[in-house]
């Protein structure tokens, strides 16, 4: 995606060689005009699969999957990374490590949300080693529900995140994809949409 | 906002005199169809003050603040409850005390997204005792930034929220206020916008 890109190679900032910074449009501070835009690509991208629900992992992704939800028209399900005391129902739930936070989270979602009937795109901000990404296809997974692709905003390819989900049989769908941030400098491949 | 209340009044949960359950639509699960009128009507609400940043904190008012933001044009920040390993710079922080779980949390915003000229919006989806949008209204201070006004979801009236921020000196929008959660009925006063 074209203005993305653009964005992140005028905004992105490069933390080593692993770490690509986007707190002033994506992560932190939103640009609400730009991820209209990614939510709206992903919304288009999809408008031929069947898709019933969107389910996204709080909280950098809830931007960019509420308005995809919007256009497609579809509930949002926010997976929640602990489980608050007001949620005592029957949960899905299983557990994701977080390299850059360096600690593992259960992440759930209520059971009621999810069923076998539903066919349930999962958008994320990023995918780096694919461990958000493999809990959330999980817990649709418990739920009996299919799992049409995973939507990312910013993928870093030259991690192994997109063969781990792609190894679980599910398609992957990148709007940016990142091939190096050696020397300083961010390549790209092509995107998926 | 009767929209909102009609979904109240459909699909909100009463769970003791103090509980409030709307996860089928606000919280966990999101309408993005009612959630996009929410943030415009915010946005209407406010399109005559001179806003040029909203300010939530994660995870439930990310969804109505960024619908918001859209249609104002202006940036989302989104506060953090905790610091991520990337977060190195300077931080604007408070200390917030959930008494939905029993825990008090560090919230903080790089210190880069606000300054003295931003006049801020903040919307949260619930005010009850007004602990989190105090501590939002204290991130925007310490950066001399000034609150327009805290715009509520949902604010249960018989709890202190929105004493305690007024009498901080800000104004408080909510779009349902509820009167009592009593005798398993959810009785309302008229909203603000």
């Amino acid at each position: 995606m074209k203005e993305l890109v653009n964005r992140i190679e005028k905004d992105g900032r490069i933390l080593g060689e692993d770490v690509l910074k986007v707190d002033s449009f994506l992560t932190h501070q939103v640009d609400p005009l730009l991820i209209k835009q990614v939510g709206y690509r992903f919304a288009s991208h999809f408008a031929e699969a069947k898709v019933s629900k969107i389910v996204t992992l709080e909280t950098s992704g809830i931007a960019p999957a509420v308005f995809a939800a919007e256009k497609l028209g579809v509930p949002l399900i926010i997976a929640r990374k602990s489980k608050s005391l007001t949620m005592k129902e029957e949960l899905l739930t299983s557990s994701v490590y977080s390299f850059t936070k360096q600690e593992t989270n259960q992440i759930s979602i209520s059971s009621k949300f999810l069923s076998k009937e539903d066919h349930v795109l999962i958008i994320d901000d990023f995918l780096a080693n694919g461990q958000a990404a493999k809990g959330l296809i999980e817990l649709c997974s418990q739920a009996g529900a299919t799992v049409e692709a995973v939507g990312i905003v910013i993928e870093k390819s030259f991690q192994e995140g997109r063969q781990l989900i792609e190894d679980m049989g599910t398609n992957v769908v990148s709007l940016a994809r990142i091939a190096s941030l050696g020397d300083g400098a961010i390549s790209f491949l092509e995107g998926d949409a």
